[in-house]
This record gives structure tokens, sequence and C-alpha cells, in this order.
């Protein structure tokens, strides 16, 4: 068996929970291409969760929700306002452009991962959105938690949709972490969601326990053009035959609360190490650890000492920032040897 | 337990060996995004099979296997050859034509789902390739088990490859069924595809015992072109975060023979049944049964009584035409009933 | 000066007429990008002719006109249906596919150059439209005067108008050679456009008399959406800088009925050319010539006596069919010339 | 006739010599889509401007000039590094990333509407070229004169063009305005071009007094890739029908020094103008003013009195910047008028 890992939550395996889910599902032969009754079952299985009605696509991976989302909120000559950091603009191999027919990431600076009003609206109001010449104000994407493990809080989600409604800009969440931030903030999960202003959300589920499935979730009036977003997800290549694997895992992953208790414990495990590392001389932690994800910058030495333990690491950035994850199945043994190593105990 | 269905191979489930190899693949923490060791070994895996140096990328659907392979082969401005009714003109919601950048699909008549040397040369010739107004030759593409349950020969696959390599056609091969053509054809799998002059195949496995999972099988020069594939792969979403899982289908599938085990039986179960029904009545096979799908007519009535099986069927077609596909888990017992329920006996 | 030549209507060069708008339309600063009055005064000038409310756009060349034309009929997951020989097919280098994110141009046959009610009727029902899978029904483009020298009568246009109104197909018309259409019926314009259900014109002017300009006329419902046309035309780079050079083409040539009755004289030269090349032994016309253009079959000496005229001509296609288009600006003694040339005389 | 119009270079009309070209263009039948004498001619006209030999094509706006440019020198997956205030990032309504499939136009920062190399550098050294999940460095893009009205020097246009060598950055210019680089900086053409390392140059002249014409020449290497150049102007609907109108613009342009002895004039009447407006009480220049365009900040009475004069200008921006442009025919009196009328005199 290989020896745990902190470079990612991707790194991990799949819960038994889910696993077991594959198996029962895999009786007899059902409709495919979504036919099936699990996947028939996903729009009030979501709407359960979100306590009001929405219109559910599984997809395969965060790149491809997030693909198809950003095509679904903005026209090709259309502008989506979003962090310099977020995936979208830096990690999806310019997926977002091709897929909307060559909508701008219009990226913007913001302190922790963050977006702030502020900036959004002067990027937004720069041109005038009637003038063809200049890209149309179109869409706004926030990561939740975002790229630097921190969190928006209730009302700051709540803040940018109001800005987006008054705008005119559809609202997409990037919730790769949806999970993490709902059990960190404690909240409704249609609380950063529809009542916050959110259009279409990619919710995640592969990083906290999945083997590959994430969901687009449509709210609201937008659930009016779903669709679209069903012709985008078919070419895309999303229409899974055997779509019933895939709802099967939304579907135990949202049974029991797991979702959110697994992220809960990501979560703490993050809190933990994060707390026994920033102990350590030379140790500095570059944003609040708010979810699962730690950034710091250590010395090299103790870097070194952390790798003595076998456990998995991603080398550090260009600038000496290290990342470490926590995941549904993080070991608080593990994260205690991990510290200790650090501190050269 | 759902009841046996013959309406397609996708409405089967997943063979209790690969979700065996799912729950192997999940011990422990691996690098994500294809980092792991049993992704690593899939080029290797399938050299063997193919006898042959290959480049391979797993994918999750059939529909994106064809939409990054018609990419592949073809510019913005090129065409690409293939039969009127095959997947890539009529099952992918113009995700080959999207993918690629606006590359045509010339699509072509043939009997029996066959298309003919002398049609592709015809479509081929019929525009100077060096002038800029028209479509430029680039691709040929066809489907072996062909979308009418037909084979090419070995011979009638590589009569195509020579006439690609003499025009400067790039070959691609829509094998969502290749282990049922080869199981059918008794070759090598080398032998209908790189021998015969295939550049790339679209190899398929969820049809055929797999949960979701094909791969892209780069042949020969093409292979100096991988990584184009591979920024196209990860643009669409397809470099699954936790590509083991992916990989541990793919590599269960391919060993002991299981997956021309498989194959065989599904083109067996369709021999019998096409026999059975063959013999009633009334009923006419529109295509030879050369895999493992049945195109037939049927009276109405035998139609009615098969029904009354409690099996699952698609409805016939606008033309009355009805279709009947078997898998690798289709039970022979279930043929004899379903033969003696349409003889009403 | 360069000899006369029978090859296209596009080798011809400008009207004096035309000549003399561009400079006078040169006086001055005004606004650019449209803002000119000349541009402004188009929409008017249009309504006249077409005696209804019509929204246009200047382009630059036929190419991009189908382009966007297409782009804004169907969605990237739509299908057009059209003449396997229409221009948007053959002559646009995937322009259409392109511009419209991947629609799928589903090319039918037609004898001399027309698409039959019947034909698009069964193309357009053979898949459910619901269904996402395949493409989606979308679009009916037709070429007037088509690609062959013929002509859809007005009552041929009204029936393709009804059944595209019937099945929610957006029509588009291909007028490059509209004004020989208009001219040769003897119709209103407005007969064979919005009367008759077409939704988008690319009315053509290049061809007949001007130096480079097209317009976009959208008719009725559709104008509910001529912002985005607006956008594709901007992002296409058609909307020129000093755009009064565009409209003052198009003022001059819609003045005084100039546009039918150079329409008229190219028409009537075809006329006279084909009787008197009908005439002579060994000639064939392949098709009724209905408009300015002639396709026909002639013996080789022939060809080869009409070439010592010194005119311009192509070479004949691969099956020896040779074409030849009068313009505004043929001359009847060439004409002449050319009859008796051919004839041996 | 309309007033004089000091809102931007392209409310100009066209040259006589223009005209007179266009008209001398105009005898007898040619072959049409740059078959003809005068566009074959072209290569070895802008070759002799260059000092080297160069592959030329005319498009018909400064828009499709980038949207091809940029198409040209980057893949989809690509980053193209460009200023953020570039023609091609604001003014384009997305076409750079539309016609490229989706590179992504990496804006940078830079004063005075110039790139820094070390700015370049950050960026694009910013993440492995190798790794599929991150925009893939492929090009840069300056803009000569820049968005501002200032310069890059002989020696700046190098120190790009070395870096982009040195991280295999394919360089384009947009020179909409490199007419008046050239005459300001007193260079020769070559200078800035290809011995600065530029690969593809948008090279203006509808700014400078002609109709609708600029060119896209290629240089060295790059010229190996030119048909698939050929192939993505032709499917932009530019390759026009009657190209010899177009070709005459460019050749009438580039004859007899016209081209840089009218840019010159326009740069001495910027020069003129702001050295008349800056020694008014209350007016600053907000950049350099080194070639045809003024960026400045003046009381509003002083705008005020500047509009009594009847001339045209456009509205101040957002932060109460103003631009006045200079052109080929602006009138050494009517500046004179401008700065009195602003100074109150």
């Amino acid at each position: 068996m290989a020896a745990p890992h902190f470079g990612s939550d991707n790194v991990s395996g799949v819960a038994p929970e889910i696993l077991e889910a594959l198996a029962a599902a895999n009786a007899g032969g059902v409709d495919s291409y979504g036919g099936d009754a699990l996947t028939g079952s996903l729009d009030a299985r979501f709407a359960e969760v979100f306590e009001t009605d929405v219109s559910v696509l599984p997809v395969g991976t965060g790149t491809v929700a997030n693909d198809l989302a950003v095509s679904f909120i903005a026209p090709p000559w259309g502008a989506v306002y979003c962090h310099r950091d977020s995936h979208i603009v830096v990690d999806e191999a310019n997926g977002p452009e091709f897929f909307s027919g060559g909508a701008k990431l219009a990226d913007l600076p913001g302190e922790h991962g963050r977006l702030d009003p502020a900036t959004v609206r002067a990027a937004a109001t720069a041109f005038d959105p009637t003038d063809v010449h200049h890209p149309m104000r179109a869409g706004l994407s926030i990561t939740q938690a975002t790229e630097r493990g921190t969190l928006y809080s209730v009302d700051e989600v709540a803040a940018l949709g109001a800005l987006a409604a008054e705008l005119g800009l559809a609202f997409h969440m990037d919730g790769a972490r949806f999970a993490n931030a709902v059990a960190a903030l404690g909240c409704a999960p249609a609380d950063i969601a529809w009542k916050a202003g959110v259009d279409i959300l990619s919710f995640g589920a592969t990083k906290n326990g999945c083997m590959a499935v994430e969901a687009l979730v449509v709210f609201g009036d937008r659930r009016g053009e779903f669709d679209t977003l069903r012709r985008l997800h078919k070419r895309a290549g999303q229409l899974f035959s055997k779509m019933r694997f895939f709802a099967a895992q939304l579907d135990a992953y949202l049974a029991d609360g797991r979702w959110l208790a697994w992220a809960g414990h990501a979560n703490a495990m993050a809190r933990r190490l994060a707390d026994g590392l920033a102990a350590i001389d030379g140790v500095e932690l570059l944003h609040p650890v708010q979810a699962n994800e730690i950034f710091l910058k250590m010395p090299e030495a103790a870097f070194e000492r952390m790798k003595t333990t076998g456990f998995g690491f991603y080398p550090p950035g260009p600038a000496g920032d290290i990342r470490l994850v926590t995941a549904f199945d993080t070991d608080a043994g593990d994260v205690d040897a991990l510290i200790a190593a650090a501190g050269g105990c």
C-alpha cells in the first residue's frame, strides 16, 4: 500500500462507501445515457440539499465542469470576471475560452485568493456594455473555498451576488471544494449558493472521497436554459453511457451527510497540521487556513525533515511556497508525525 | 435486480473483474493526473496487445474519444471522409466539428455501414487540395465493427489504409466495438490497426464490460504529435485527477485476454439470437450479423410477444427497424427465451 | 486594358457609378465604424427596396456574409439543411462550421442546384430534435440564383419557407446573385425574401458592379436578435473603420434601380450567349439558363476556337463541364464574337 | 463637406492618390481572388520596403489582421503576452480568442503603453511550458506605435525580439500605425520588423490614407507556414473576389514613399498640436507624444472652447482623459485654430 500523500486531495483514493455504491449500482440492465432511476433521482437529491428546485448534470472532472459552466454563462464575445489565480485562468489549458468560443477571462487581483466587489465593479464598468468593440460584461466566477485555502463568508458571497445581479452578470461558483466551504462556514449549502445569487455551481466531489464525478447544479431562472447545458454536456462527451455509476457516486456522497462529515474531517486535519507547523521556528503561513489547504514557507531543513516520513509531497513553487492539503481520509496520527518530523522531534 | 436488456451493450453493468480492479487500485495515496504507476504502465500494456510501440491516453466516453481523434487528424479547414451513418456524424452532437474548430465531416454512403475505397477516392479527389476555397482533404474515419453490426475484413481495412496513405489522409478508426471485431475476425489486433495503416484508434472498453473508459491509441509517425493530443485531452477535461481508476479498468480489461473473451461471448450470443429469430416467419435480417448487433424487421405481433419477456428493448426506428444488441454478460438462456417468445412458443 | 473575361462575374471591375460614389463619399471627416450618415441611412434604403422594416449590416465578401449568416441561424449543435453544391458547403473553407462553433451543414442532393421540400423534410425529421445525441435541426439555407444558374420560382421559395416555419428552421438565402434572380423573375424583392419566409439574406453586390460589399439583411422577428449579429460582425473584422465607403457602394448600387438594370443586362447577355452556343453542333446545356451563368459541354475543338478570341475563361472541370458567366458590363458584341468563334465562323 | 475631426485617424477620408489607384485598377477583366497581376506583385513590393523576402496577404481591417495574426502564432492552448491596453485585448470583441480557438491573451501592465522585457519574462516563465494544465507560452504581441501614442525604440523592439527568441515565442507586431512609428524613429522598416525578431506584422494602411486595407506581412522562417495563413485568411472571408482593388491601395500607398510622408505629416501635426496645448494653463499631457496621438487632461472650459471650432471630437473617457489624433490630411491651420480656441484666444 502506498504511503499517505499531502500534496493534494486528489492523491487520495475513494471512500469505501463510494466503492460500495458502485457495486450496488451494478445489478442488471438499465437504460443508458442517464435514463436510469439513480440518475433520474439526482435533481431531487440535490433539491433537498439546496432547499430549492435545481437542475443537475454529472460530469467527470472539475476541468470540464468549469469549461461547461463558463460556456453556459458567457457568449463568445463576453467577459467573465474572475480571480487571477483561479483554476479557470491557470489550470484548465484554456478550456473555458475554447468551450465558450472565445469568451475572455478578465482575471483580477485579490488578496488571499478572494475577489473584492470593488475590483469587479471597476473592471465590469470600464467599458460600455453596448459597444461592440469591447468584451461585453457577462459573467462572474469565484472559487469557494478559494485557490489559497481561504473562504468567502456568507455575506461576502452575497455581496458579489448582489453586484452580479446589479450589473447583469451570471454568477458561477467553482466549488471544487464546496463541501469544505460549507463545513467550515457551518452554513446551509443554500446560503452560499442560490440565496447568495449563484446561478450555476461546479459542485465538487472527486477531491472529497469520490472516484470521478462533479455535478453542475443550476439554480433559479437559469434553469430555463438547461437544455442548452444538456447540449454542451453531451457534445463534450460527458453524457456517460453507463451514467448510473456517476449518479451512484453522487447519491452515496450526499447520503447521511457524508459529504460534510468528510470535508469537516479534512478541514480539522488542516487546522491541526497548520497549528502544529506554525509553532515551528521559521515557518510562515501565507494565507489564513480556513478549509483543507495550507500555504506556507518553511526552512529548507524542515522541509527535508518532513520528507523523511516517506509521505508524499509536491515540490515547493518557484518562490519557495509549499502547499499541503488534507483529505477525507487523512489520519491524525500521520498529521502528528509530520509535525513532529518538521519540528525535528 | 433489473431485468436483462437487449437495447444496447451499454445498458449492461460492469464485469466483476473490473469492480475488483477498482477496489484494488484504491489503496494509498498516489500522484494524481496520471502520475501513478498504473497509468504509467498503459503504454507498455497496449504495446503488448498491438505488438508495436504505441502512445495511449484514457478517456471517459466514446464521444470524447472520437471528438479528440477527429481534432487530432484534421485542421479546421480540413475534410474527414466517413460513413453517413457513423457515430461522428450522427451521434456526437457536432462534437467533432466543435473540437476540431470546424473540420467538415464529408459523409458518404456505403452498403451495410461500410465505406468503399472508390467512394472515398471520388470524394477526396473532387477538389484540388491546394485550393484554399475548398475543404482540404485531411482524414479518413471508419467504424469497426460498423454501425450496422458488420465488419471490414483485414484486407478491406488495409485497402482503405493504402488509399489514405496515397492521398495523405490521416486514418482514424472508431473502435467502440473493436474487441468484437478482433474476436470475430480472429486476427491480431495489429492486423486491423497499424498494420492496415490506422494512425489513431478509439479503443472501446465501456460497452464490453468496463464502467467508463476508452483509450486513444496512437500508432507510428503520428506519435510524434502526441503532445498535441495531450493538450487536447487535458483541455477537454479528460485528464482525470484520480486517473488510476481509469487505468485500472483498462489494465484489468486487457489482462488474461478478457477483452476478447467477453467480446467473443457477445458475438456468439448475437449469432445465436440472430439465427433463432431469422427462423421465425416474417423476420428479416437487414445486415449480415458479424459482431454483436442485429438489425432486423419483424412482424409487430412478434415484437409484442418479445416484450412479454419483461426484457428491455428500445422502440423500433421510424422505418420499423429494430436493433438488438448482446453484451459480455448476455445469458444464453435469456437469448433462448427471447427467441421462444418471439416465435410464439 | 485587359480583355473581357467569361470565367466569372467577379473578374469584372467596378461600375463607374460606384467609383463616383466612392469619390463623393470622401469629403471631410465623419465618425468612423458606421457612425456616418451614409451608413446610418442603409436601413431605410433597404426598407424601401424590401417594402418592410429591415436591419442591415455591410460586409466585405460573400464568404463572410455566409459565415455570419450561418452562425446567426444555428447553434453549434444545430444542423443547417442546404444543397450539396452550395457555396457554404464547397467554397467557404469550412468558414460556416468555424464561425458557428461547429454547426453541421447537412448537405442534400437536388436537381439543377435546387433543394426540394421533400428532401429537406426527410433530412430534418430523421432525428428527434429533443434528443441531445443528434444534430438539432436549426436552419435551412438556399442559394438564389442557384450555384447552377437556375432559379427557384416565387412559389418554390415560399414552399421552402413554409416548411422552415413548420419545422422551426431559420431560413437563410445566399443571394450572391439575388439581383439576377429578382431581375429574371420580375418579382418584387420582397416576394422571394421575407414574404417567402426568409429570415436573413446575404444580399450580393460585388459580382454585379460593386467593388467589395455585400449586405446582411435581417427580416421580421429575427431583427430582435440583431445585436448578436452586430457582435458576430465586429468580431469577424467586418466593422470597417471607414464604413462610409462600403455604405456608399450599396447606396449607389440601389439608386435609380441600377442593381436590377445591371443584373438584367447580365441575364440578357447569358441568354444571348446560351442561345448562340446551343445552336452549335455538339454543345449541350447542362442546366436551364435562368440567370447569368451557363453550364455546358462542348466539343474540345469548339472550346479551343473560343480561346482564340483572347477572352478569359476558366478551364473545364474534371467532367469536362464548362462554366461561362456574364456580368453587368458584358458587351453584346463580345458575346456575338464568342459565339461566332465557337461555331467556327 | 464635413468639418475636420480630431477624434481619430480613421475619421479621415482617403488620399486622392488612393482613389486614383482604384480607378486605374478598374480596367478590364482580370482573374479574381488574387490571381491578378497587381496582387501578384505585392510580395515584391513589400520585399523592397523591408529589404528581405516576405509573404504578404491583404485584409480589410485591423481587427481581422490581428485576429489572423494571433491565430497564426498561438495554438488554442497557448498564451500570447501582450499589453493590458492593447487592441487585441480591448478592442477586437474577443476576435483573437475566437479565431485562435481559445488562446489566452495574457495581458500585462506597462508604462505608457509599452511592455517591458522583465514583465514578459516573469509571465512567460511562471509556468512549466510542458505542463499540460497551464496555458503554454506561445506568442508575444506588441503595438507599434503603442495604444498611448508612444514608441518602442529600435533597441527596445530588438530586446523583446531577443526575449521572444530565447523563450520560443512567436513575435507579432500590431502595426496599425507602423508608418507613424517608422517615420518618427527615422529607422528602416526592417529595423523594427524582422531585424528585431518580428515574425508577423499587421501592417496598417487604412488609418494613414487608404480606404480599407491592411497587410499581413510574414518574415523569415514563419514563411514556411504561410499556407496555413492562407487558409485562415480565406476562411475569414478575406480573400476578396476583386482583390485587385485592395492590392491597388497598398501599391499606391507604398509608391514614392507616400506612406512615410503621410505618416510624417500626421506626426508633425500631433507635435504641433501637443506643444500648443501643453502651453495652456491646466493642460497635462498624459504620455509622451511620439507619433500621431495625444492623450491629455484639460480644464473642462478649455474643452468646451475647443468644441466651438465645430471640429469633431470624441467625448472624454471615464477618468476625464481626452484623446486627439492627427492624420495624413490634418491641416496646420486647423491645428492652430484648435490651439487658439483651447487657449481662449
